[in-house]
């Protein structure tokens, strides 16, 4: 453990918000205030906020955070999105240089960044330009991804709550469905993992399910192979049982050969800076994936299934409905965060272990531990196999792994 | 006042679902059932529920409520969408003489329907053919549509939930876009009326608003003829100022012929038994006024704005988040309506009159009233032009009238 050097700390908030990346935010700021962070003799002056990101910190943009106060953090705490402002900017070696000469320029010693892993990669090569020249800057990454792809963690602080609006928005689609029968189509955000598409399956009753009954009945994720003809199959089989079908699809579904199913529809798609083609913010893989279905479904001399897609779109991050859970760790791997920084670490990022088993019958718990940023860095994590069933379910592992997460869903009543 | 003739109760539910229709329905039971309805020697027998509307009494399938548990009865109400199943089926006379027949077939002599003004007009003409016949039979309207579209009511039940979704959802999504800049259109239902597409104005703060600051910035209601041109000027104005814009759009905008903009944009659009053209249930219209916005914001030789469109499509009707005084009031039409055809009216819809003026300082408070169904019967209610501001807004008697509908929202801390 080594001694803290006097400086500043700086905060950021990166890449897509969440419900809850405030709370990671405000999290950070009590673990260094209640270390007495902004006070006489203490090593930390100021407690600063990106604005906007990296972007903000290389034009010297700050929001002062040393002495807000805490009736405001826990507004704050409370309220989606990115209360910094975010970005989606992904330094190279060259930006990270920038990034470090603007620490060194507000003497910044104390760097948290929070985000998925990109924003996790951004820490470790500051991290690393810091140590090259010897400058030293304690550097951590916080985790935050509604797609819940960082690896080393159970699950990342913003999916439990997009996760709680799908089940619940897939869980009123369903009755709206059965109430006025047809073929619906729900596309969810996952660009690689499927686990937030996968979530849609908690909108099935817990106790009593049955297929038909029940929905979403076909589950399609970025990790299956997404087969066209096995599509309208499916849904076939089951409208033809049911005279209805429902249907949810991952945004980031791809052909046998790694193309996205939806990038190559939307018409003037834009791309980011990290190179992603847009997925989200247009209902386009929807609309063909209705049209498909009209257009093959149709009997000859018949009129097509009633076929409607809905995209859920931006809502589904930022939806103020909270998993109390997701509340209470975001709020924890920040004020974690914090104490490794306090406590003499140099770097690291935060991850969170689930302590027991899932569907183990032991009680939910997790713990919070560092591991290197490198460990986490620009990689990628998927649904494991063994949450997925067949080519358009997942399996009884993924849902015990995923319930506790949400919290209470409501429990409804049904005539039939 | 007339003695009441002994015969069997039904209840339907029409149309588009919403959150809070089984409060009606589960209101009519318990309304029916304080009267005493299938006890020994009340003139009501049953109290049944048509399966999917006047579709499911035409082919006398039914589900018997008579003695349904009370317990069962409060889960019901609390659960989204038509319980019984709903139907889009437009009943002509001929239809409506099937109705007739399978009431007499059935006993029916006391008929309440909760839907919208298609369904009050359903309720007239079968009111209309069984006093021609001399057929005695009581016929009650009762009022749903999260459109709000329903004449000689100040609002009906199942708006005020939708609006609330579309308000936290839009709050949300504001924060969201201030996080990450860039211009956002969201599309909200609405074929004729901008209620519910207005409603999202209460994203905004209700104190400090700032126009720049708070959206949505730009509101476009089907009341108001949508012209290209201008909505291209009114996103670059602001573009221009603040490098961000946050756009709501109803699905039912139309041009200054009353051509809808979205069904014309919608491939293979389809239509229902109503001559509605498909609005919901796409992207297509949101996808479009992006791409318009990209092909015509963007500098020369420069890259386009940063522009994306959701479409919240069916989950704003039957999202699981209700206003309570929403619950309240569907409940209370549905109790209100027992009450008429127990204390011997042979006819009617329920009709919602506010106590108070909005605005006016006094409480929000609610009566229910009778009114003949012809009065309401196929009629639709547009926003009042005092509800409107300029092209692109609402009036602050409009956020009088609706703020106290949707119940409290979320209180926001920013950094700005």
């Amino acid at each position: 453990m080594s001694e803290l050097i006097s400086g500043n700390a700086v905060i950021g908030q990166s890449g897509g918000p969440t419900a809850v990346i405030n709370e990671s935010l405000v999290g950070v700021v009590q673990g260094l205030r209640a270390a007495g962070a902004g006070l006489p003799g203490n090593p930390i002056r100021k407690v600063l906020g990106m604005h906007h990101g990296v972007r903000g910190l290389t034009e010297g943009k700050f929001h002062d955070l040393t002495d807000i106060p805490s009736e405001r953090l826990e507004i704050l705490a409370r309220t989606p999105s990115a209360g910094l402002g975010s970005t989606r900017d992904k330094p190279n070696h060259a930006y990270c240089e920038r990034i470090l000469e603007a620490c060194r320029e507000h003497n910044i010693r104390y760097f948290f960044y929070i985000g998925g892993n990109d924003s996790s990669d951004t820490c470790r090569i500051v991290n690393e330009l810091a140590n090259e020249i010897k400058y030293e800057l304690r550097c951590f990454h916080i985790p935050k991804t509604v797609d819940n792809d960082l690896v080393e963690n159970d699950h990342t602080p913003g999916f439990p709550s997009a996760a709680r609006f799908v089940a619940k928005a897939c869980m009123a689609d369903f009755l709206d469905n059965i109430s006025l029968p047809g073929i619906k189509i729900n596309v969810v955000m996952g660009r690689h993992a499927g686990f937030l598409t996968a979530a849609s399956a908690l909108a099935r009753r817990e106790e009593g399910y049955d297929r038909l009954n029940d929905g979403p009945q076909l589950i399609y994720l970025p990790e299956i192979a997404f087969k066209t003809e096995r599509f309208i199959e499916d849904v076939a089989r089951i409208f033809d049982e049911t005279g209805r079908c429902h249907i949810v699809v991952s945004e980031g579904i791809q052909d046998a050969e790694g193309t996205p199913i939806g990038a190559t529809l939307i018409e003037n798609a834009q791309t980011d800076a990290h190179g992603n083609v847009q997925l989200s913010g247009s209902g386009a893989l929807g609309d063909q994936l209705a049209n498909l279905l009209k257009e093959n479904m149709t009997p000859a001399g018949g009129t097509p299934p009633r076929v409607r897609a809905d995209t859920f779109g931006y809502v589904q991050r930022c939806f103020p409905d909270q998993s109390r859970i997701d509340q209470h760790e975001a709020r924890g791997v920040g004020r974690y965060a914090a104490r490794l920084a306090m406590s003499g670490d140099m770097d690291g990022s935060v991850s969170i272990k689930r302590m027991n088993e899932p569907g183990s019958g032991q009680p939910y718990a997790i713990r919070y531990e560092r591991v290197e940023l490198r460990a986490v860095a620009a990689k990628t994590r998927h649904m494991p196999e063994a949450f997925i069933e067949g080519h358009c379910d997942v399996s009884q592992a993924f849902l015990d792994y995923c319930r506790p997460l949400v919290g209470a869903l409501p429990l409804y009543e049904r005539l039939d």
